[in-house]
């Protein structure tokens, strides 16, 4: 196979990336300065060779405790559990939060056969076992069926341990707009409306 | 640097890929085999370590000629000239043709400071000077105003050799439907009509 064929073959692998789009992606490549495409291969051997998964959180890492977990002044009383690695930079970019986390590595969903041995369940029970220092799990797995599922299963593993756990708010969006949000949005930030207070 | 924002950074310097599909596709390389990514890695270094431009035509290739040069069943009589080398594969996929080609690598731009000079128009010259074997040109750039302009340009280059030239018909496209054709092409298709004659 030729050189461009297999470079086409490997970019249409990626997710939403078609066959065109690879062809049109490799002839820009090609016409590119070689430093630029060598950059980007480099880029990719880094990540496979480099990043590591925490050994605490799970949290993709070059350092390992994860700079979350090895920052002292992160409070270590709060774990917040998500659905992947990358769910956590939407979290430190809000700039609210400064407890540690728990990567589960995906969802229940027992058609794909992804049961609750395929997550990093028996990791976060370990963490919890291990003393009085954890006192809130936030369940932060995505608000779809899969992730409600997913949040009341470890609720129970949280429970079990004696800690108290919340669920992070489900409601509208910031920004968003009442008439356009969806039916069962709406019915969510409905029920968990709260008493105003003055600031 | 970290890897990842490293990895994150190259991908969205490609065309169409924003920083946010940039990490998207980030996170999905880092659940895969580590060999599925080397192995992209090692295409991308391929392509700009093995592909060159054939010396005759400026198709890209591995092999210099480049393997319709070098094919002596080829029609050396004809010579259709394309804008990049990946207009090439659209025509050879065609079934339609048998003859040579020459890639100018562009189109003319004077406002982007691409005359014919930065164009492959010489190379061309060179290749039509070359003996009479040469009989006929066919411009198949882009339809588009710069194609046509380019196209126009290099009319005049073939017509000084000597040689008859043609240009790739513009028309509606097969399967299409003339309601939806823009008048542009609806235009070309009635002023290029043919007689109809019994197959």
């Amino acid at each position: 196979m030729s050189a461009i064929e297999d470079l086409v073959g490997e970019l249409s692998r990626l997710p939403g990336i078609g066959r065109k789009t690879a062809t049109r992606l490799t002839y820009y490549l090609l016409k590119q300065p070689p430093d630029a495409v060598h950059r980007l291969a480099r880029a990719l051997d880094g990540v496979v060779d480099r990043v590591v998964p925490c050994s605490v959180c799970g949290n993709l890492t070059e350092a390992d405790p994860c700079p979350v977990c090895g920052d002292l002044r992160r409070d270590r009383s709060v774990i917040c559990v998500v659905e992947e690695a990358s769910d956590i930079g939407a979290i430190e970019r809000s700039g609210g939060y400064r407890g540690l986390y728990h990567v589960l590595g995906g969802h229940l969903s027992p058609l794909d056969g992804i049961g609750p041995d395929e997550l990093r369940i028996e990791a976060l029970r370990g963490r919890l076992a291990g003393g009085a220092e954890v006192q809130e799990v936030i369940l932060a797995t995505n608000p779809s069926m899969e992730g409600e599922v997913t949040a009341t299963y470890v609720r129970g593993i949280v429970e079990e341990a004696g800690v108290r756990v919340t669920r992070i708010a489900l409601g509208l969006p910031v920004g968003g707009d009442l008439e356009y949000a969806d039916s069962v949005t709406v019915a969510r930030a409905l029920a968990a409306r709260r008493e105003m207070r003055d600031a």
